[in-house]
C-alpha cells in the first residue's frame, strides 16, 4: 500500500499553457491520473493566447512528485517553469528569529539598554539573583535540548540534523504558549557531557525541554538534571506523550463506561515513552498493567532484565503472565502501543474484552492498521494526523511549560503531570465526547490555558508560594513601582 | 566632582498639583535647584482645579534620584504618585523574544514545519550537513557567550548578572546588522569547561562572540576555540575595541598630518583590549609602540614577565625604554589608554610631541579628564558618550559578524580585522573629518554596511570561494529552485 498524497510532499509548479477552454482540465486530469491532488491553482498572468498559473499539488513522496512533474511536461502546449517544494521553502533560512523588545533609536535608548545604564541592572541581579526572573529573558525562556541521537523515528543523525525539529518545537512553544524557546543542539554524546553542558547553559533559561535523546541515556540525563538544577526539566518524548495518552485513555474509558482502576491494560513498548506512560498510568490509578517488549511479556522470572525492566517487572503484571503480546492481550480492555508497526493482529484485537480500546501510536506505521482495529475495538487512536484521535504532544508541552514558568517552578512532579493530563481530558466536554473525539484539536484555544492553569496550581501548592515578585528595583523605587 | 545627570538614571514621576499658573514652574524650579534635568512633562489629566502629569527627570545616581523625589514631596499642594525608573522598566521581562518566522494556522502548516514534513528536511541535512546553513537558523545566528567573569568594569559577578549585558548585545546585533543573536551565559569557570561547552553548542550557530571573559583566560579560550571550531570566534572586548581604536587612530593621524609607520605610540594597558590593540596596530604598520602597565614600561629586562608580557616586550619598545608611563610618554605622538582612571597628568600630555593624540578610554573614569587633555593634545577621544569621539564597539562588531556570516566564513583573521578598521575609518569623509569627528556615529547607516562588505570581501578571498548555495532540496527540485 503506497502512502497517500500529503502536504508534507506538496509542490508548487509554475505552468504556462494555451488559453483554451480544456487546458486546465487537461492539466488537472493528468494529475488525477497519477493519483496526486490539486489543492490550488493561482493564475498569475493571462493574455489572449497564453496563461500562466501556479499549481499546488499534494504528492506521496519524492518519486511521486517527479512522476507528476514529468507527466505535466508531456502535455502538448504546456511549458513548465519553477517547481518548488513547499516544505523546503518553509525551512529556508530557518524557522526562528531573535527580536529585540526594546527600541534602539538614539543614544538615550542605547544608554538604557546597554552601557552605561545596563550596569545598574547587572548590579541589581548580582545582589538579588532571583531578580533575573524579572529583569532578563530567563522568566519566559526555555531551552529545547537535543543531541540528535533519536530524531523522530530516524535514529542518531546528530545535532545539525536535529535543528529543524528543535526549531519547529520552539516555533510551537511560541505559537501555543507564547514561550520564547531556543534550540540547543549539542555536539555531545555521553550522559556526563550532556548533563554538564545543560547545567552550564541553565542560567539563561527557566526550563529545560529535552527532546529526541535516545533511551536509556535519556532517563539518566533527566534524573541527573532534575536533581542538579533549580529549574524544571521535562523530557517531552516521555512525559508529553504520557500526559496525552493518559488524557485520551481517561476519555476513552468514559466512552466505554469503564474505570481505570478496574481495567486490564497492555502496554507494548518499554522505551522512553512506554516507561513514562506506565508511571503516569500508575499515578492515575491503573492497577493491572502488563508491559510487553520485543522479547514478549515483561515478568520477574524473565532472564536478562536490564535498565528499567526490573522495575517494570516489579510494579506490573499482577497476574504473573508470561508469553507473547498475543498471550497478554487476551481479555485486555486497553492496548497502548508505543513500539513498532504491524505487531498487533486483528485476531489479537478480537481476543480483547468487550468494548475495547486500542491506541496504536508507533510512527509512521501503527501497531495495527486503525481501520482493522476499529472492526473489533470501540475506541481507536493513533499518532497520525490522518486518522481520528491523534495522540499529539502539542496538546501537552506548551501548556505544561506555561504553567511551570508562570509558577516559577523549580521542578516537575508526577502530580503536575497528572493534573495536566486530567485538565487536557476535561477540555473535551460530555457533549462532545464520542469514540472518534477523545482528545481536543491542537488548535483548540482552551487546551494550553487548561493545562497551564492545572500545572501552575499544583506547582504553587507544592512550593507553598503565593504570587509575589521581589523587587529588583532599588529600594527607593521598589515600594512605588507596580511591576 | 559628582557625576552629571544622565538618562541611565532617569526617572518618571507621576504628580498631582493645583492648576495655578506657577505650579509647573514651582516644580521644575525645585528640580533645577537640586541640579537634576527635566526632559519631559506629559499632562495626563486636567481639571478646573487639579492637574496630573508624568515628569521625566535625569538624575546623577540613585541617591540623587531620592533627593529629587523628596524635594518634590515637600512642595505644598503637590502629591506624588508612582515613581518609575526608566532603565529598570526597559529591562522588565528581558530585552529579547524568540519569534516564529513560519505561520502555524492549521494542520497543513503543522505538517510542514513540524512532523511529519520536517523529517524530510532532517534527512536532507543528515546527508548534506553544509545545508544546515540554508535550512536552519544557523545561517544568521550568533552566540553571545560570557561566563560573567569580567562584566563591564564590574568584575566577576557570574552568569546571571551577565544576562542584561548579553541580551543588550544581542539586541544591538539585531538593530545594527539584522543578526539573530542569543545570550549564552555559562555557569562555568575553567578554560577547559568553557571551551567544552561552547564547542558543544556550536552546531546551532554560525559565529561565536565572546564577551566579558576575564584575562588571561579569554586569550586561551579564544585561541582554543578558533583552532577547534569551524565557525568564526571573535572576542569583542579584544578585537572589537582594536578595530575601532585603529580606525579612530587612522583618522586622527589624518587630522594631525602624521603617518602610522612613523609615530611614537604609548599604549597603557596590557590586558585583553591592550593586547588586541597592539596586534592590530602592528598589522596596520605601527613600528614604535611602547606598552605600559601597572608596573611601568614593559621591556625585556623587566622581571617576572608572565602571560603575554614576554611577547609584548619582544615586539614593542624598539628604543629600549624603561621606567614609568611618564618616562614613556615624553615626545610620544599618540597615547592610547585602556587601563585605569586618572593615571595620566596634564604635564604628561604637555610632554608629548607637537600635535599629539590622546585616546583615554578607561571606563567610567578616563586616564585623564578629556578637557584637561585637550589643552595640550590636538585630538582627544574617550569611551564615554558624553564627549566627542566616542570609541564604541558598536561601530565594529555588528558589521564584522554580518560580513563573516554573509561569507559563510569559518574563521576570523587579522586581515579581516584590519579591513574592517580601514572601512570604518573611511566612513568619515575628508569633508567631515576634524579633531572632534574622527569616528562616525553608531547610528550612521553606512557603518555596518561598510564594515560588513570589507570583512566579507577578505573572507571570500581567503576562502577562495564564490557565492554558491548548495542544494538541500532533493535533486529533482534543486535544479529548478532559485533559493
Amino acid at each position: 500500500m503506497s502512502p497517500a498524497p500529503s502536504v508534507s510532499y506538496s509542490i508548487t509548479i509554475r505552468l504556462e499553457f494555451a488559453a483554451h477552454s480544456a487546458a486546465v482540465s487537461d492539466i488537472t486530469g493528468r494529475i488525477e491520473e497519477h493519483r496526486a491532488l490539486v489543492t490550488a491553482l493561482d493564475v498569475s498572468a493571462s493574455g489572449p493566447e497564453r496563461m500562466r498559473a501556479d499549481l499546488t499539488v499534494l504528492t506521496a513522496d519524492n518519486d511521486h512528485a517527479m512522476e507528476v512533474v514529468d507527466a505535466l511536461r508531456d502535455i502538448p502546449g504546456v511549458e513548465l517553469g519553477k517547481v518548488s517544494d513547499r516544505t523546503f521553502l518553509a525551512h529556508l533560512g530557518g524557522k526562528l528569529t531573535v527580536e529585540s523588545k526594546v527600541p534602539i533609536r538614539h543614544r538615550d535608548d542605547l544608554s538604557m539598554v546597554y552601557t552605561p545604564g545596563v550596569a545598574r541592572v547587572v548590579k541589581a541581579i548580582a545582589e538579588h539573583p532571583e531578580d533575573a526572573r524579572s529583569l532578563t529573558i530567563k522568566r519566559n525562556t526555555v531551552a529545547v535540548v537535543s543531541d540528535g541521537s533519536a530524531i523522530l523515528g530516524l535514529g542518531d543523525l546528530g545535532p545539525l540534523a536535529a535543528m529543524p525539529v528543535m526549531e519547529g518545537k520552539a516555533a510551537l512553544f511560541k505559537r501555543f504558549a507564547d514561550i520564547d524557546a531556543f534550540p540547543i543542539c549539542l555536539d555531545a554524546h555521553s550522559v556526563e557531557e550532556i548533563v554538564s553542558h545543560v547545567k552550564a547553559i541553565a542560567p539563561v533559561f527557566a526550563g529545560i525541554n529535552l527532546e529526541d535523546i535516545s533511551a536509556p541515556r535519556c532517563f539518566e540525563i533527566e534524573d541527573r538534571l532534575r536533581k542538579e538544577l533549580d529549574i524544571p526539566v521535562f523530557h517531552d518524548d516521555q512525559h508529553g506523550t504520557a500526559i496525552v495518552v493518559v488524557a485520551a485513555l481517561r476519555n476513552a474509558l468514559r466512552v466505554v463506561g469503564k474505570e481505570i482502576e478496574k481495567v486490564r491494560i497492555v502496554l507494548s513498548g518499554a522505551g522512553a515513552a512506554g516507561t513514562a506512560i506506565l508511571r503516569l498510568l500508575r499515578a492515575a490509578g491503573a492497577r493491572d498493567v502488563v508491559v510487553t517488549d520485543i522479547d514478549g511479556i515483561v515478568h520477574e522470572g524473565r532472564e536478562n532484565l536490564e535498565g528499567r525492566l526490573p522495575w517494570i517487572a516489579e510494579v506490573t503484571n499482577p497476574r504473573g503472565l508470561t508469553g507473547t503480546l498475543s498471550d497478554a492481550i487476551q481479555g485486555a480492555d486497553v492496548f497502548i502501543g508505543v513500539s513498532a508497526g504491524n505487531i498487533l493482529s486483528a485476531q489479537d484485537v478480537e481476543s480483547m474484552a468487550e468494548r475495547s480500546i486500542v491506541f496504536a501510536m508507533a510512527n509512521p506505521t501503527p501497531e495495527i492498521d486503525p481501520a482493522e482495529a476499529a472492526k473489533h475495538a470501540e475506541v481507536v487512536a493513533t499518532g497520525r494526523s490522518d486518522f481520528a484521535n491523534q495522540i499529539n504532544n502539542v496538546l501537552a508541552f506548551p501548556g505544561v511549560f506555561r504553567g511551570l514558568l508562570d509558577a516559577r517552578a523549580t521542578n516537575v512532579t508526577d502530580r503536575m503531570l497528572l493534573a495536566a493530563s486530567k485538565a487536557l481530558a476535561d477540555v473535551v466536554t460530555a457533549d462532545e465526547l464520542n469514540p472518534t473525539y477523545i482528545v481536543p484539536s491542537v488548535f483548540n484555544e482552551g487546551v494550553t490555558k487548561a493545562v497551564a492553569s492545572a500545572v501552575e496550581h499544583v506547582a504553587r501548592e507544592e512550593a507553598g508560594t503565593v504570587d509575589t515578585i521581589t523587587g529588583a528595583i532599588p529600594a527607593v523605587y521598589a515600594e512605588q513601582i507596580h511591576l
